[in-house]
């Protein structure tokens, strides 16, 4: 194809700017000789935009490699993405923990941290610990908060666009709290909110178990199930930001509670009592009659749920995750189920990323924001596109 | 944005036709100036282009205007698209009746025919109806076959992305039927199969309640319910082809059947007797008590289904069609279930196209097929793209 011609110039610097970014992420240290193969533009040009990125820090010259080649005396210059030169966080707002996870623009992890936090702290509370434990990573980390490029939210609840929760049950305070509007006030830079499930989903595919799947449920299990979907690789919010609330299907039937359903005692469970839910699951598995009959029906709501899922949208893959506890005997009767029941039952495996799949793919959506911004190129069957 | 140069004149070629095509398409019948004005091409290519397109027969001049001023004695010449240079079907083949719609290139439908066929009759027979009303309305038409450029498809099942039925319970001898395969020998030109459900969410979606709106589910009511789904204006087929499925919920319950729901008798229904169905619904209309039973289990039912779909993919609207008769009775239920459960309820309405829905949505699926060998040109926020 031919390159452009006219047009804006600033905005072909934008976009020179971007491919050349790209490339440089693509390679290892490219040499400038090598970007010019790479990215089709000329030297003068890619000269140019090295030196642009280079003054405002995203390019750094690095030594020679051991076998370069040396011309008039010089070894040709060689380059790299300058990953350091900002950072993303990814934050987990949950009923029992906050969890944080600082990475570079390359979204390389550079340390995480988690502190607990009691299921009936209020919002307020909740929020002043998220802040706390952003402080005391980025004090651990020795990263100046002035370098945040973009942080990423997964919190419990149905999240709209622009950062408010419209229902969260989950979380004393939580309907209605403008979340991303409070957190702001925090950074300087863009934050962004998303569901916890759905961020979960987003997570495995980035580096969990659903790695090169594009149409994956990633199940959060819990006694109120949640599930968020990516439908070829992107995230499915559905019109509302509600899809995969699969919690509420049980009331449809009058059934009885999940918490009644997991009770041994005839008295409910707390739905966000996760020690008494581990030791039912535990009990269970020490044999004991009544704990088993417990398990047994719960695992039958999770199964149906899950498939009512599954027949909805016909994923390759569903990821289990969420309680840590007791999970992996739901594999074997979901399979099972499936297989029986859906026309063509997907693959069910467990979350490779535990307890660090929601800060995770909070992470992502930082790193995704910044991409868009730093690499905002796209291939197509026929060359570039650029949004 | 700077016009395209060098590159493959061959392919520049095809991409200014697909330009001019769609500039003639969206205008009435624009002179060559509008039409070099709303392309941005120079008059030359335009003159090339219209010249070639007019000898391929997809562009036929039109006579003047009454206020078209006049050069040197001559009125600027008009052309518009000629639709009729190439024709289309959309096919419908259900457990009762076959139907077919013929429209010209630009969607335009010129008639269409419906022919009675017995739910048990074979794969072979139920194709031989399907051939048997195609040439019925051909002849009646007058539309010589040779003119076909695309025919698209309907049909219960899980339809593969290259036509063979994988599953398909409704109608004997479905399961592993080559349709697509089978009904090419019919036709010179591409033949492209679909779910039914699938295609009669698109169909609204064109023409119908759910136009405008691209966040939609179309739920095929019946004693077995499928659903088709619209995500972001694009059929959502699942990784299999298989979403939307949702007749194999109840079965998780390992409760009643529809059949049995759905009956007055203690003998359950049979899946495609539908006037045994209008009889239940008509009963139940006229005060019957037993059947108002009938009809409200099978009606809380529906209702289930619909709201795991719902939940699991939360659209912005969600059209009921099917059975013709008693569905008038499912809104009211519908809408306050789903407004009870669902975090959002989405709107709920009935199918504007009725009996027509599916051939209608058969019929796009080959108008889509055409449009992308015609106008594939796409609108990206900062130009065109094309793939």
């Amino acid at each position: 194809m031919g390159r452009l011609t006219g047009g804006d110039p600033s905005l072909l610097r934008r976009i020179n700017s971007a491919v050349v970014l790209d490339a440089l992420r693509g390679a290892q240290t490219p040499t400038l000789t090598e970007l010019v193969h790479s990215t089709g533009l000329s030297r003068p040009t890619v000269e140019g935009v090295i030196e642009g990125l280079t003054e405002s820090d995203l390019v750094v010259e690095v030594g020679p490699e051991a076998g370069d080649t040396r011309k008039q005396g010089r070894p040709a210059r060689r380059f790299r993405f300058h990953a350091e030169a900002g950072h993303l966080l990814g934050i987990e707002i949950g009923a029992h923990q906050v969890r944080v996870v600082l990475s570079d623009l390359s979204g390389q992890v550079l340390g995480s941290h988690g502190r607990d936090v009691d299921e009936a702290a209020s919002a307020d509370d909740r929020l002043d610990r998220v802040r706390g434990t952003v402080a005391e990573l980025l004090r651990k980390a020795g990263v100046a908060r002035s370098t945040l490029w973009a942080v990423g939210v997964g919190s419990p609840g149905i999240v709209e666009a622009h950062g408010e929760v419209r229902l969260g049950t989950a979380l004393p305070g939580w309907t209605g709290l403008p979340l991303g509007e409070r957190l702001q006030r925090s950074f300087r830079c863009p934050v962004l909110v998303e569901n916890d499930a759905n961020v979960a989903a987003v997570a495995e595919h980035w580096k969990g178990v659903a790695v090169g799947t594009d149409d994956v449920v990633f199940v959060l299990a819990g006694l109120s199930p949640g599930a968020g979907s990516l439908i070829g690789g992107r995230l499915h919010r559905g019109f509302g930001g509600a899809a995969g609330e699969i919690g509420a299907l049980h009331l449809l039937g009058r059934e009885v509670t999940p918490e009644h359903l997991l009770s041994t005692t005839g008295e409910p469970l707390h739905p966000l009592d996760e020690p008494a839910v581990e030791r039912v699951f535990a009990l269970a598995k020490q044999g004991d009659a009544q704990a088993k009959d417990a398990v047994e029906r719960f695992l039958g709501r999770l199964v149906h749920d899950v498939a009512a899922l599954v027949l909805a949208i016909d994923p390759e893959l569903v990821v289990i995750g969420g309680w840590a506890a007791g999970l992996d005997g739901v594999l074997e009767p979901l399979r099972a189920e499936l297989t029986r029941y859906c026309l063509r039952a997907p693959k069910v495996t467990l979350s490779a990323l535990g307890q660090e799949a929601i800060a995770t793919g909070a992470l992502r959506l930082a790193l995704d924001h910044v991409e868009q911004q730093l690499f905002a190129v796209e291939q197509t069957s026929m060359g570039r596109r650029w949004p």
